[in-house]
């Protein structure tokens, strides 16, 4: 392969920007487990979801079989506004690390919601208001998925309504204030709007809000507000549906030039990133067409692949949710107040549970100090300021490259750049000052998470 | 002209960015009037300047003869890991104005500096290193330009110092963090570290600072310090010369598409992101080759252009730096604490002042509640959230476009879109909360600021 050739950024044609989303479940022998009716313990089925969700993304994610669907003309033209992102030849972190091996990274951070995220966003906003939707709820941490959802709605003329922890509401206000800007109400959870939010404020006064509580308000809202649905960001497998236009892009763009990787790495979280990137390689490994190593890298402060269970879980803290099987760490699980950024999530995809459960993809976690050491390195070198989460694939990226160091092979490594750290910078402070601290919960804390679930 | 066939983002391909600078000085009849020595009113000789600039630097600060100028390589190679950037076809945005003018926006904040500055930071830094230097200094308010020089600086593994305004020191910490990441040395102005620094803490206890302070200690800490040099974002020749490179590549986009601009705009500060983008059309108009509309659009606040004077002034407050010929509200004048974002410097670059000066551009001032109306608008359907000084040019190409849908032309607009506004979300807080108030200043508030101008 002639390196020489390839330019430093790879941005295709926008008419080489695929036109269908890549469904990896159609080339899975073992198909993800279904949801379950936490009331009934049976597989959801599509009348039970269409209170909460748009009935096409309800089509979506329970279709196992069909590998091609088509994007929406729509979508493809809001595509078009920040895609294709470009395939990013890492040759100043390479003469860096004075290593043999190729790095590539695939940027999504050329937004303004800096993530990913928009890519599920505008479809998801999209099939709201082909079905003639007023508007979609939806909740938010520290407002990564927040940001998208509220630029796809305004894109589409939907009301869209954001329940924001309240910590992250006041504490945060920046990506508040994008989200306003693109038109959203964002509202701090635990509020006053929801029976479940005036539940928690009289329980627990003065309450700073979760992300479970967040969820279950904004399901609240959806399912009593006529014209609304709720809409995620992650975990679901319509949500890697959309997202596997960044694996599309990316292997079109390897065909392009003749680039193979050996190894593709990827942060996890919900899975929403990961699964995406690696969907149209996973989609030939499962063929049996091509091998490659994939490694998920998780925060090792929220270890759901390296130390969680396999098993049924409730999607969400207050237990309002579907139940998925994913490896988990128990919907109890809150990981450590130092933890920084996003990947906080106490699940896992279960598109992605399965596949790392049929040994399909390897599994490491990192410490955050470590995670940071990357991110910076990254940043000197190679001009952007990563996200937190994108900094655990930088990580393992950096490590698999200075294996090659040792070693003189000339690996090719892929890794998924998700977006910016612009809104994170006051982890990127406690770095600087050397205050950060690497947290691994025990075996007890992690037992902790696991109160409740059922044993099925 | 067919647009049906014009990508909606066009990025040139790597080969095809711009090899050379190119200096508009050396087209114009009337040169810009020489930086005068404070001391003597003569103009300043390359030697008076050696212990503040580098040498390379000013060279080019004093050539007004060679047409282009070669980008060294070093500079070439950093340039590709950010540009090209790309020339948009605002589509989205003539969908929503409804209007029959084409409108094109040259987008420079896609790097982690969130604006054009990078463009002259990395060649400042570049010709430092290549001097032998150990480091530079200079000053930054909100940190737009010092965070572009710590990313240039540590690319080049030199060291950084930057004055910061000590209100924004410990009120913006965001982008203080970004320049520490890179590796900078951040310290709050005034400091202890200089006599003009200590002085002014004597003098005024408790101060926040300002930025014409943050200068007297930069140039201060530059000269004393061996090795060191001062290096400045905007107004000097050299500066514009660099920017350039965003003028080069969008001619070079629209001659490949056959695009054929009737006005081009750009907002106006110190006027580096202006005179980069106009500086290849301004040439052609010079050389009577093409004709054009340019307009600068400013801050109604800080009106230099449009109610300034053209006349000798210092380069800033504290009076240690050069004297300039330039539009000027006098180096004594600031402007109004409610006016968001940069553009608040008081003199306007001397090349850009000459050129209006002699006709060749307009100059328009808008008031800040209507620059955030157009923000918005452009936010929401062209999905990036812009930074209040590109949202100048951005009211001012809605408004011309706008004047097309009346006549029925169908002229074509291209306008700079600098950077970003991440780290302008108070200021997009107060428009949110309709908080946000216009500030014209009276002719008697101008008259302060030209307090001390010697008469020449």
């Amino acid at each position: 392969m002639n390196f020489e050739n390839i330019p430093y950024k790879i941005y295709l044609d926008e008419n080489e920007i695929p036109n269908t989303w890549y469904n990896v479940r159609a080339d899975m022998k073992n198909k993800p487990a279904p949801l379950l009716n936490p009331g009934t313990l049976k597989p959801l089925t599509f009348e039970e979801m269409q209170p909460i969700f748009c009935d096409e993304l309800i089509r979506q994610e329970l279709d196992n079989d069909t590998a091609q669907i088509p994007i929406p003309e729509e979508v493809q033209n809001f595509y078009r506004m920040y895609r294709p992102s470009p395939l990013v030849h890492a040759v100043f972190l390479e003469k860096a690390l004075d290593t043999p091996a190729h790095i590539f990274y695939k940027f999504e951070g050329n937004n303004t919601s800096g993530s990913h995220k928009l890519n599920s966003a505008i479809a998801q906003a999209y099939y709201a208001k082909a079905q003639g939707l007023k508007g979609v709820t939806t909740e938010t941490g520290a407002g990564q998925w927040g940001t998208a959802l509220s630029m796809a709605c305004s894109y589409f003329g939907l009301d869209c309504k954001v329940y924001m922890v309240k910590v992250s509401y006041e504490q945060k206000p920046f990506r508040r204030e994008v989200m306003r800007t693109y038109g959203a109400n964002v509202t701090p959870s635990p509020s006053m709007d929801t029976a479940i939010g005036r539940k928690i404020n009289e329980e627990f006064p003065g309450t700073t809000g979760s992300l479970g509580c967040a969820i279950s308000e904004a399901v609240e809202a959806a399912v009593s507000t006529p014209g609304y649905r709720y809409e995620l960001g992650s975990v679901l497998n319509q949500v890697l549906l959309h997202q596997s236009i960044i694996g599309m892009e990316t292997k079109t763009a390897c065909d392009k030039y003749g680039i193979k990787p050996d190894i593709i790495i990827g942060c996890a979280g919900g899975g929403s990133n990961l699964g995406g990137l690696i969907s149209p390689f996973m989609g030939e490994k499962l063929r049996g067409e091509a091998d490659y190593r994939i490694i998920a890298v998780e925060p090792a402060s929220c270890p759901s692949f390296t130390r969680g269970k396999f098993v049924y879980d409730f999607a969400d803290t207050g237990k309002v949710c579907p139940m998925a099987k994913m490896y988990t760490l128990g919907h109890g699980f809150i990981p450590s107040a130092n933890h920084a950024g996003g990947l906080r999530y106490h699940g896992m995809s279960p598109v992605l549970s399965q596949l790392y459960a049929d040994g399909y993809m390897e599994a490491i976690s990192v410490e955050q100090t470590a995670v940071f050491e990357a991110a910076t390195q990254f940043a000197r070198v190679e001009g952007i300021l990563p996200a937190p989460e994108s900094s655990h694939a930088i990580r393992a990226a950096i490590n698999e490259a200075l294996k090659c160091k040792e070693t003189g092979e000339e690996k090719t490594i892929i890794f998924g750049l998700t977006g910016t750290g612009y809104f994170d910078l006051k982890a990127y402070e406690a770095y600087n000052n050397g205050t950060m601290v690497d947290y691994i919960p025990t075996d007890e804390d992690l037992a902790k998470g696991f109160a409740g679930i059922p044993n099925i």
